[in-house]
């Protein structure tokens, strides 16, 4: 029996669109079969690897006859419009993290998918991780006993890697907490299975030439009585994959070694105009683009995660690592093998196909999504006005 | 030249004491001279090994004309009334963390101290440890800019070693926001090097058999506009010991094969009763007491330390472990070896002989120390109110 793939039409293709490329190439129950990017030379790229109809706009691409979902991988602050445009000519939305910049866009997205009858899924978001997922599942068994504290943090090179300049502005969508935190937010969400309430936040912002918050820390409480705190730094000194066995964001082997090389690279450009360039040259397309490997003799990778993460439920603390979860019991510490993933994000496969082909109920839908952006909302408000923000 | 040797009585043999011991056997500038002790084998114990005078209390321990300094190690509800009696009788004092259970009472007795013209110093904390102080002095100089963010994490097996009954009871001065925020609020108070202003912060306890609060996490701002996230978690499952090259507290190798070990003993005993009996056993006198080794084949300790610190300044992170602090700058990552400590805690020594000999300021004094009680009780006072306390 041949598998029913699913014919997707991607709406830019930028880097949101490369670090999901793996996942489209070898996925068998997907395939892309159009495309749009205001930029030609990422249009060419895409007709000439896929073979694929290509478009300037989304509103050309909603009109394919022949697209079943879109995913909208453009820039933040479009996240709403495309959506729409999607929705209203019935296609399935796949919508990039954050899933927009405000609650009303959220609800506008909500409405036009249900109207239509469309499924919208948000992601990737590392809350798809296996580890996490699985971590879950062990939790809901119910042998640990409840949730008690989450306890997440994570140190990157973030604020250092290439940037647009509105990536730089907080007001359009840019900065740690609505890139970084929508991941780490959505990853305790999942952990502690219960609705956040209240959140108190203070967020940092200590370099004038990236200027937009670079790091946050949070406290947030959820309806169960557990509590979670949060920390991000995205400055680019302290590397927590050193926590993590040296297993990069992305699933690869990372080192020590490779320290400072985000800030080097920065330096070497004169201007946000050659950053802009230098960023776009690496992306799909651009001049300096690299295509995924599809090499036999390419170190496997293990499983994307957000950084060190401990769960502490009554009876047991639960790690979820990258190769495994660790379950720190009251008697003994045991190690839980999670095989290597043979597609990188197969999970966001896994919930679009689920929903669109076996009609199963994603957990990554638009509600859900929605109400990790208010979360990250809450922390930028609760900095700003000192004060617990009510959710 | 002979160095002048402080004259010091110890006013209760508990567990304090039994954790000082090493610093008071192999510091030259120091001789325990008498001590007293409601417990008749503690004192039969001390007169043995140190050929000293012993009462049965503090009143008498205080007119003993041979004390110069009154190390006050008794009961945290006690050491109030101990630092008046000592002070009243013109000797320095010595007081162990938490200073005392309320601000009165630290008011208490730094009028009492004052008004007899005596120093007064709290401590053993670890934030007299070398790899804080060194890291504070590094800070000082001002290459790396200001301070902007402290992260401070600690996960051990505090609930489960074991204790009197009213070291599980919050309102006596138990649980883990009276001992051990004790350590990681003055650490982190340390790093900033500026005043807390405001806190927030959720307290977590969640056995119903150790009842009291056995974790915690807090946000604090500082007057710099700096902010720490602390996190803290003595329910014996993930050992943090783990992030810092498994360098235990006390500076000693620990290891992932001794997991549960805490819980187990517990596990052994009958009864409350048995557990207080227990720790009695195991205290300085005690039928199981064992005293430290001063053997030369013992392996030698590297510096104490209070669980993973990231110090975040405007050009470095800086990260103070038990053999090294670790720089991570804009362009490198540099390891700034910290020779091993001679003798433990001689930092406590050094303050108290600098101020008593030599006439210096100490920096852990009275004042300085009610300002953590305050965090302290700030923590316990936000959790209820859920809300930001101010400072």
């Amino acid at each position: 029996m041949v598998q029913r793939r699913l014919r997707i039409g991607v709406a830019g293709l930028g880097r949101a669109f490369s670090l999901m490329l793996p996942t489209f190439l070898r996925d068998p129950r997907v395939q892309l079969v159009a495309a749009c990017d205001p930029r030609d030379e990422a249009r060419k790229q895409f007709a000439a690897d896929f073979g694929a109809r290509t478009y300037a706009d989304v509103a050309a691409l909603a009109d394919d006859p022949d697209v079943e979902v879109i995913y909208v991988a453009s820039p933040h602050q479009f996240h709403a419009r495309h959506t729409e445009l999607a929705a209203t000519k019935g296609k399935h939305v796949l919508v990039e993290k954050p899933m927009a910049l405000g609650a009303a866009d959220c609800d506008r997205m909500i409405a036009a998918c249900r109207a239509a009858k469309v499924h919208l899924i948000v992601g990737h978001c590392h809350s798809f991780d296996t580890p996490y997922l699985r971590t879950r599942e062990l939790i809901g068994r119910g042998n640990f006993g409840a949730v008690k504290m989450i306890q997440a943090v994570n140190y990157t090179d973030y604020l250092y890697r290439p940037r647009r300049p509105e990536e730089l502005m907080t007001a359009e969508g840019g900065g740690a907490v609505f890139s970084q935190a929508a991941h780490q937010v959505d990853i305790v969400r999942l952990l502690a299975g219960s609705r956040a309430v209240r959140l108190r936040a203070s967020v940092g912002g200590w370099d004038p030439s990236r200027p937009t918050e670079g790091a946050y820390s949070a406290l947030i409480w959820f309806e169960s009585g557990a509590y979670a705190s949060l920390s991000y730094n995205g400055y680019g000194h302290f590397n927590s994959d050193e926590w993590t066995g040296w297993i990069g964001e992305m699933g690869e082997r990372t080192s020590p070694d490779g320290y400072g090389a985000a800030r080097r690279r920065l330096a070497t450009l004169a201007s946000m105009d050659g950053e802009a360039k230098l960023k776009s040259a690496g992306t799909y397309g651009g001049s300096a683009y690299k295509p995924p490997s599809a090499a036999e003799d390419e170190p496997p990778r293990l499983h994307q995660h957000f950084g060190p993460v401990i769960v502490s439920c009554e009876r047991a603390d639960l790690r979820p690592l990258p190769d495994s979860i660790v379950v720190y019991g009251d008697q003994q510490r045991e190690t839980l093998p999670l095989p290597s993933p043979a597609v990188p994000r197969a999970e966001v496969i896994d919930e679009l196909y689920g929903a669109v082909v076996d009609g199963q109920v994603p957990l990554h839908d638009g509600e859900w999504a929605k109400g990790t952006l208010e979360i990250c909302l809450a922390i930028l408000k609760s900095n700003e006005a000192g004060a617990d923000v009510m959710l």
